[in-house]
């Protein structure tokens, strides 16, 4: 039923917003709704495998993976990252407060049946290879996007 | 109807994207649809209490408590902000464009109806005590916020 | 058709969103959808002329003007700017890439009859004459997002 879809466009690398998406996403599939996370631009760095990558084969792509967090556990905060202080300081109280890490909220979602869909003009562009990362369901261009987010009831762009 | 309602994530805590989300909220509310907004993250900040307040218990809390803008009239501009001085700017020049300011937007909010929703996880990550905030109608998690959603017709994140 | 409409509120300046926002209107109008972007705050910018402007009355808004880009081949990164060479590194990748700059995607969205409104309070706040605006097919408040987002199947806030 079109009403209980979910489509998301994961388009910020930050922390805090992924851990938002991620609640979201988690919370309306626990709940027996149909949920896509579509992943673009900076998105995409949580989903990089942390170990040994097959990289960018420019100088340029990998200039772009240098600077980029990999994978959940190095992003920073949107807002007071204060050097990655921010970051530290809000993994830790999470913690404190049985608040689950972004990597579980991951692995939750990929249980729950969330659909992870990495966008290919994104991995184009940053010559990520599909094999550096994590987790993908599907790697499609934004037609896929428009496709459920056109059946969804719920439609965010974070 | 479903069509009437309007759904509000704010997750920023920004001057620019709260009024945004205010402006978005009061004009539909005035035009007679339902609309909810769902306090999370950063966005609690502009519900804060400007006088006296319980704040949090512990080293960590107080911390995020120090770096963080409280009530509307303390919040930042997400671009151009410039140590405060873009903030200063913007809500001189809205004055004398005579747009209200975003304490106005809020009260006008809760009078035309706009329900108010804080987010409990956040509140218990941030060591928020619930009597900290105003204007609030409801504390609730993600489930409430996805309970209003899929009744929506339109559905942001801010 | 309600389900054939996608709107679509553009309050970032910045060059990635801007182009994650023109990728998804251009590819929903592509395949028949009734689209209409709606720009507020920052988002003008990039509809600002380019050449010769008639420019803000009173000295706030020059200064305005002053400190924000023009066009769309001067929008900073929303991360990774590092002074504007990761805008500038961004933008030789996708040429490289083979994807169109985003002053094409806008010529591109215009073609495929996209619909381009402009905020008057925004450009009432920041002092910007509709003359000194692009591609704007209509000046309008918060009332006409809501009138074509309440009759839509996708709704963003980019």
């Amino acid at each position: 039923m079109a009403n209980d879809k979910v489509s998301i466009i994961v388009f910020s690398g930050d922390l805090d917003k992924a851990l938002a998406a991620f609640n979201i996403a988690t919370g309306a599939a626990a709940s027996g709704m149909d949920v896509t996370m579509f992943f673009t631009f900076w998105g995409i760095n949580m989903l990089k495998k942390t170990g040994p990558r097959k990289g960018a084969r420019t100088l340029l792509g990998r200039m772009f993976d240098l600077f980029m967090p990999k994978g959940p556990d190095k992003l920073p905060l949107s807002k007071m990252n204060m050097g990655g202080m921010g970051s530290v300081m809000m993994r830790y109280q999470m913690a404190k407060k049985k608040v689950q890490p972004l990597g579980e909220f991951i692995s939750m979602a990929k249980e729950l049946g969330v659909k992870i869909v990495a966008c290919t003009m994104s991995m184009e562009v940053m010559e990520i290879p599909p094999e550096d990362l994590n987790h993908v369901d599907e790697f499609a261009g934004v037609a896929a996007f428009l496709e459920e987010a056109s059946k969804s009831k719920i439609t965010l762009f974070i």
